[in-house]
């Protein structure tokens, strides 16, 4: 089976190249891009000489058309326009935004315009979601942070452990901002400081993270959430406090963990004591969880590290699409990370 | 006037000295440690050339009395012993923990055996604190997350802003845990990496933000409290959500932390829409604001920056210490970092 | 078949074990080590979870035996007493210093002590190397300076287009010095910071590139070698300058490295004009190499990148096993670096 | 004494502003800048608070007229026609490369166009030079790397005891390459990554090194130069190799520079045995120098550490203007770094 790549010189787009050049049932095919269409990859993705000399082509439907599978790693608002020329059997999978939210009101408040429709969430963890991704041919990939953020606290919404005043806080490594060529992701700016950006309930995937946990919850759940860019390239470490259940107890949380993730293959709850770096997620498609119960302050707190790339993106997009194709879930998918 | 410095090979003394050389009115004088006893102060300090000559003396009564003011720079459990040979007119400053908690039951509780008491709490900007710290000869500084945290939310605890169930989340550099050669403090393990640690309500400065919250407020408030450890050697970006007040506006939030911080020379509110970064911050005995509301979440949401060894240690003792002298508070401080 | 990792809890065992569980042919078998025998490997190396709750034995020959391939990731000083004890038909794999020279004057002068012999050098890209390690039960991996410098310069030196007065910086990663609690390796000194050490042709590594160099010449060359502690967990970037052979033109230097190059599978001359990037290698097996003729100074200037982890030291070591086993030399070595 | 900055938004005007704020002689008077006029200097340097609402102005004769010293840190090429519509009683001082050369053919080769004409040379440790910048009214502050490879080297030059054919391989931190937004200055691709540039002779600051070098030298001197990326913000650390004199021991190096720097304020030879790690000088306006005889390969190895951005760009220039005054040299400069 082939797989296309529209956006195949970003980040995102890299590392579905790096993932897919060790995935035994899915080939390379075409590889577009907009403004560095024409040129090689070697130049964008120098750390994938296998496809060195590939020329990149424009992202047209033409283009990406006779591929089994198109990964779209586009801006917001360019996936539904392609998605709509390409054939109702190809599998079309969108990392973008653009069909993740449910609610239109909530797109038009967070990204404004209107809704491209809803698709099928690509988190397979969640209670239900591997029966709608079997055979889907429409994915949207999460947001990077909402998966984090769902994969650390569902287990505990799930049994009802954990009430709707949830405030979680992110730091993430700074290719989740793309390449975009911007003063404050200068290796100047970023090295060697923490800042914080779209503070206040203003991120994006605000209403992403309140749609997938309110979902599992049955009930409105709220989430007080701030970002934070960190001097990594990659990773993300999310710190998820809810207010715990009454007369909830740490052995009763930890076994709820223990039973809602026994089975996950690419889920870890670390032994206890034992808090997640990002490291340990290195290019891996592996989340690193821990949860404990605060009990001076009532609060479930659960942090988790993956790397935003990776289970973040790409690797949680072919995760989806395994799924899909009704191969093995785990299929290619690296379960190590690199450290140190 | 002159100054000993007891911990003067590590991190936090290392900073004292930086600053010291710096301040018109202060001498260095003794310098002392433990482990490293004897040797020069090069060795261990060779960002300052004037004074790696000097060699380091043992940590006793002997040595450091006879100065104006003593700086103790020593792990928790040590000062109150140095302390009670020094004079009573000498200043005394415990740049550790022993001195800042006023329950006993806290201290036992987060630090273990007897507490050392009380001594007056070294945060000048918080209400009424100047004229505690004037004339004082017994100083306690902050630790350096309650020192971020208490400049976060001091003016809207003030003004009655904001409710008692607050969650703060921040990120650390890697010399708050100082020089100690423990595995996860190697290069190796820090850069690229963000990890949590001491999660769930055991991070020892926990009673001390509430201490200082609750007493700003008026009413007993908990702090749900998670710090990470990330890549850079300086720093403390910090997240604080608390509820807000029913009613509460963006204006009037602002407005409130506007008068609270107007004549505070090393507390700066950033203009609307631009959010702290450490860098801002770098070597400097200043910290970075700002705020807003969240109002979708219902959180105020204040975030901070400060250089966790200059304002967050050496730099906020020495302003307490130009208070307990009649100097002028600002004397030998810096308030521009070094950026980029 | 099977093989045992001695030093399993350290960084270059650590890589071992990342690349051996992605061989198809070679299955990990006995973990030991010194000071962490008796804990689980997920203590040590927690991006390995397949292996987190191995059990990891004390270094003894007994533990060791009955596997086809064993790697001792030992200080030096370590290896040949193990290796006495193991059969000779067993492949022993020595990632330290112990076998590489051939000179025992030059063992004494740069380690002390006796020298354990001369072991097949894991290097394949030399010339002929290749023949010697088919079959070869005994195997010398290379250091991981020496192999970038090796790689970069022996297609001048075998073309006869370089003089033997060689100029070599080059920086690493910390995890070159791997695990050991030193102040200077602590992330607060590491950060922010390049520094020089082992300056003036002491650096252990030197009679080794020298021995090398001066193989592939047929001649004696000289290096003056100087390494820098770079901020970043892993890579190597080696600056190598050496005399231009009179007449020497760009275009017939850059011939003869396509000539050498143009088979190997893991070294890869850039395209001219790109210069390499330790990023390139990240993780990978491959060396990033691109050379110039300074006219002016009249030197050849080869730059070179490699993952000092992987190429330097456990992927180059499973390349050499694969020879020796007969199989396919590239057999479970990534090509692709992890970026970015 | 009033002083403007043209180029007040990037990295060089940065940092002579932070300097120039602790100066106790020069006071800041017009701030300009090309593309970022009109906005307030908060919005480039949000680490100097006390300039956060200065308007930039644009650069014109007209605003810079009637200071008495006019800094001019602009891209090369634009100095020249400001400086002739300054008075000639205004200190100009260019911290571009426009009035460092001597020889216009070395400037057309490596620069291209015509040559601007040749200032006096502001690094004050050259033999000589002090008197040179003594009342000057045009100062050219030298490039960063020449900066750390003649102050590395004169003392070995001056004395005879080096021969002519040079290496040197510096690393430098990313705001050497200014606030440009190209991709490769990315903070995702700098992180965790060194690479070379400008290699084979041809980087801009190689004809500046041969020309210092060769003046003390009295012969012409050849260098080749190789420079390379860091993943740091500041600093640079250069190693210089350079052929031993013959019979050259270790003492009579030693002592030559001993007595070349005994009365330098800026340029500290280290203890013997301690290498130079640029930390040692983050900020400060101090060279960390150090220096040995590689005896096997018959080398001078001396190797340095300084900020970009201090001693290798404003604090240098700002030590010449204190010059040029009849200020004291050292007057408001730091000689502590920031560390750790």
């Amino acid at each position: 089976m082939r797989a296309a790549i529209a956006g195949a010189s970003g980040y995102a787009g890299g590392e579905l190249l790096r993932l897919l050049l060790g995935h035994p049932e899915l080939e390379i095919g075409a590889l577009t891009a907009a403004s560095s269409a024409g040129s090689r990859l070697g130049a964008h993705q120098p750390h994938l000489p296998q496809l060195a000399d590939r020329v990149i082509d424009d992202t047209t439907a033409d283009v990406l058309a006779g591929h089994d599978v198109v990964f779209l790693a586009l801006p917001h608002g360019h996936s539904a326009a392609v998605a709509a020329q390409l054939g109702a059997e190809t599998i079309v999978v969108d990392c973008g935004a653009d069909h993740r939210l449910t609610d239109p009101a909530a797109w038009q408040e967070f990204y404004g315009g209107d809704h491209a429709g809803t698709w099928p969430y690509g988190l397979p963890e969640l209670p239900g979601q591997r029966d709608v991704l079997r055979g889907a041919t429409r994915i949207a990939v999460p947001g990077c942070y909402p998966t984090s953020v769902l994969l650390a606290l569902f287990p505990a919404f799930a049994a009802g452990l954990a009430g709707p005043d949830v405030v979680v806080v992110a730091a993430t490594g700074t290719s989740g901002a793309g390449k975009a060529l911007k003063p404050n992701l200068l290796g100047s700016e970023v090295m060697g400081s923490v800042s914080a950006y779209g503070v206040g309930g203003v991120h994006r995937h605000t209403p992403e993270m309140e749609q997938g946990l309110s979902a599992v919850a049955g009930t409105p759940v709220r989430v007080s959430f701030t970002p934070m860019l960190a001097p990594m390239s990659r990773g993300i470490l999310a710190t998820c406090a809810a207010p715990a259940a009454p007369g909830l107890t740490k052995e009763s949380l930890r076994a709820a963990y223990e039973v809602a993730l026994k089975d996950e293959p690419f889920v870890r709850l670390l032994p206890e004591g034992v808090w997640p770096a990002t490291a340990m997620t290195y290019g891996a498609n592996t989340a690193a969880l821990q949860v404990t119960l605060d009990e001076r302050a009532g609060r479930v707190v659960a942090v988790i590290a993956i790397d935003n790339l990776t289970k973040g993106t790409a690797g949680g997009a072919i995760q989806s699409v395994n799924l899909a194709l009704g191969l093995p879930e785990e299929l290619g998918l690296p379960v190590t990370g690199v450290a140190p």
